[in-house]
């Protein structure tokens, strides 16, 4: 039984709490959070719950093994640090770090200490997103043309990042997911509408190689809630709403080719298909049980997590480069051209 | 009774036939069209009508007052001078022309013969839009802080032009009418897919002062139609659904402010107000009927219609800005400071 | 080619025209109406078309073979007894006629003359219906379970029927085309709430056999317009969604069924299936062209229309069982024992 | 703060303790299942709570005041009278009890112990619900014309209970709380699909007085949710969809009257209203907490719960004549016409 202490009991971590206390192979021992009114109401839920306002306090109890951190990203790299110090695994809240230097930092000590290092993109363990992973996969998309994925909504506005810091990391993470390769530059526009705060509308587009692009759009003062990715094949299609109770996931027999001819760029070669949609039956588990049982995975087997410290890397990257891009209105910025999907930090470093 | 002649009879021609033979101001002379099968389907429609395959031979009849174009774009200058320089009124199918120069030509050539020149930029017609507008005017938006628009669908290619000159131009019509002031830069990425074609997913960013950003995203490759405009005010917000048979434009009374306090920075200084919802009764009428009517009208008064020269050369400005920036994978273009919103093309040339 | 006249030009006649206008096997002649200034409407869209007050005036032309009737019910008898007299088809807007009596009498007059009776049940014609039809028949959907529609918005009022013979009519003849067999029964409720206004709201269940139902709502009043179907078949179910733009059919593998076992009634060895969902690619053209289509091989080929008189007459004496039963509550009311689907009228009459 | 018991820890009974627990006046001492693995589960989830097998040994403890059930019906009357006698408050989940006659003796017996007898009928509590209730009091909607509810998914089977005491018990509930007075019959039809097991799709109508009616569709064997109702006042409309994310309730301001006129039945004097719709912001409290807290402030008051035992009592009676009703195919049946709403069961036992 693994012993966990889940540091922040703000707007995600009592979700982590509920979903380690479900966990057939963890037990969650305590809670720390800087609020006393927060801590209050996790020990009425939890009668007999650790629960304390200084995180070494819970970090360094025996009982503990690994710690799951929950609070602004700010304190990520500090509180981190002293997780592993102390020789536990760790789970922290996306973004992983502040910026690219601290990851770099993160990824070397746990991999230093053999110690598991995992970022909560959530949206990797959804039925939805290993659903359209399988399709790609398997094939059945054919090749990736592009990714577009809005995520709006009248959203907490958090004054030490931007709107691509917050919300972008969860597309960023699930493009990094699904498709092959990384991005080479990005381009990226946005504004600020309230005094004293950055971005809170932004656009974002990735280049790939020739023939695959990526955008995405993420904005704090939508009225509406918009949680949509378009996937397109050259086979078939995809649409994952995430607004949608059911059938998030639909996959269209749709597209458009152009068939070989002894005039071949005439308009009348070009062929659409425009066949069945389907949606198929998803996996309908909290993704963040999923999750959790991933980490418990890890720290048991010594595996990596599928979402683990050079994923957290990888996305922060991207941020960066299109929180510079944002600063000279789309000037594409180039990307680091050292792939960091297929490599360990440590070879990096050679 | 203005007698009325259409050129092209194609995807969008029997709608300006049908709607002029429906207006008590005008009477469909007849159609002229390359293909003698869309003729013989004209004539069957409507017995009686002059068809020819020859524009000169619709154009020059004593009977006929105006003509519609509605043909490709490449075909516009020429056709547009025949009918001014015949002395009848011409609308012209969007966009207005290929390119900046031969816009400026044709309201050149407009104006010294004082003919109506109109560009059928229909969205400007519909009951939608009209509403919004009168919203803006009325101040109950507040100021407007963004506008994001998205028009995607499993589209017809056009080998001679990429999508933003076929899509967007939509959305620029409208944001050109809905927004005060013009754009001064526009960043856009973008993609083809198919060998021979020109983009078919694009983004654009216009940059138009330091609180006010518009997005317009259309892709040919969309297994699914799309075209929803978000519109933030600072004290309302509209959802603008195209799609939706009915309560096509919602007014969300939501929206975000800063208040002022000792410590003004703090994020519980932030106020949300999440209110109610309304969709107001739109007028439903066919809004190229309401264009017909307003053609006529400027036909019967001399006054300049909606969406005149002007407007279509403004729109595809940003469309050749656009262009010029997706080829620069976003790098953004400047456009020019001179503002052709409150001013005549005349004048500019001074 | 084949020369039609067209009776009634309000709300449905000029659809019939259109469609006529357009089938390649037809030709307008002319059109009927008691309306002056209709009349003068039908001639401005179509110059040199025929127009008179008096249906006789157009049932004789001799350039006339066909007359589609779209007038109130209550005069449909008597003009198509005209235009069956004067030996010409007839194609007559739903329902048949206002009682079964006089649906009897047209078929019989039809059937001696050897003329085509078809009645204009527009649904079956669509692209949705037609698909349903061959899931049904092709065994995929398995044995129907039940039937179920809803057909409601803030209808048009007409005084002289109720709902269910304005509305219901719709929903009767789609499920007589789909289900097999006829009901037996029939159990109605429903209410008015207007003054000298029949019932504007009804329900109404059709008792089948042991094991399928089927229940139709209708409704004048409803602030928004649903126009659903769900088919529950035991192998699969289909949910049919006239208001969605696409995707209007639906195909769910999803049910339940009671496996055989020791103590079989116990809640544990019911299965549940819920398995994907795929929606069809659909015939999108026109309904009404389809009709059209099929009326003038029926006057060429002397076939029964698929909608023909005695589809007609099934579907009337629904609506005569449902009126009866809403003026008992609910008190079920049987239908005539004998089938009229794999009859004619005449094997009846013996 | 109140001691309270949770009996039943199957589906229901986790929520019921997580708000209990998350209650401000309440305490969770314990938890009682039949299974010993829901027991596991629950003293995973909350370390130290009290769990047994035997509900008395639940019961009988000083420290529990009151006592949750949420097990299936047939279990409700001996389980609550096992409360009342030991002089606890009870709340049961719905349906109240197996039949009238159960209900009435546990109303009795509330009410001589004055123990606080409530009924979990949720809906009452939602913002929705409560929402519609202020517009319907404030006289905004005008007089009730009708009410229209569906509730229909691909839903547990209980063997035991037919469809309508499993789902429409819902509807039921929020009839009699939004309508003024008390139907005087129902009509209601239905079939069982199942061997063994009882109706499984059912329609019913309740019906009131000259002007109103009142419908409700439930099914267990459909392949998508649906849940919305429709209730149509003679000055606005409300359409309250539960399964949309937001804008669950909708108020359009559309109807249709009758104006006086010299000739006052025909059609041109009826008229319509299509105004706007608007959708107010809901309380987006959870219904259960807000129950919870309803049933702690009785508790303390002595005051008689929204949701009372004769709230229970009065659904059941519906709950009776239709499913009376079902096996005679829709006839009729008549509710006894002393009125249970303003007044009390020793009220009417005189």
């Amino acid at each position: 039984m693994i012993g966990v202490g889940v540091i922040g009991y703000g707007y995600w971590g009592p979700n982590l709490v509920r979903n380690f206390a479900d966990s057939p192979d963890c037990k969650v021992v305590g809670v720390c959070d800087r609020s006393p009114r927060r801590l209050q109401l996790a020990a009425r839920r939890y009668p007999g719950l650790f629960t304390t306002l200084q995180p070494n306090e819970l970090i360094e109890r025996t009982d503990v093994d690994a710690i799951a951190i929950a609070t602004p990203v700010n304190s990520h790299l500090g509180l981190a640090q002293m997780v592993l110090a102390a020789g536990k695994h760790v789970l922290i809240e996306k973004p992983l770090a502040s910026s690219s230097a601290e990851a770099e930092a993160l990824i070397e000590e746990a991999e230093r200490r053999s110690r598991v290092l995992m970022v909560d993109h959530t949206f990797l363990y959804t039925g939805a997103v290993r659903k359209i992973k399988q399709l790609l996969d398997s094939g059945e998309l054919g090749t990736c043309c592009y990714y577009d994925s809005v995520r709006v909504n009248l959203g907490l506005f958090q004054p030490d990042v931007n709107v691509i810091w917050d919300l972008a990391v969860h597309d960023l993470a699930i493009m990094d997911y699904l498709l092959p390769g990384e991005a080479s530059a990005v381009s990226a526009t946005g504004m600020g509408h309230l005094a004293g705060c950055s971005q809170s509308i932004a656009y974002m587009t990735c280049f790939f190689n020739d023939s695959l692009i990526a955008h995405v759009h993420v904005n704090w003062l939508s009225p509406m809630k918009i949680r949509r990715t378009l996937l397109g094949g050259n086979r078939k299609m995809v649409v994952y709403d995430d607004v949608e109770p059911s059938e998030k996931v639909k996959i269209y027999d749709r597209g458009v080719s152009v068939a070989a001819g002894p005039d071949s760029i005439y308009q009348q070669l070009i062929e659409y298909r425009m066949g069945d949609m389907y949606a198929p039956q998803l996996d309908t588990r909290e993704a963040l049980s999923v999750e959790v049982a991933e980490f418990a995975r890890c720290i048991q087997s010594g595996d990596k997590p599928l979402s683990d410290g050079l994923t957290g890397l990888r996305v922060i990257r991207l941020l960066e480069a299109a929180t510079q891009s944002m600063l000279q209105r789309g000037n594409p910025v180039e990307l680091p051209n050292r792939s960091l999907k297929n490599d360990s930090l440590s070879g990096l470093a050679n």
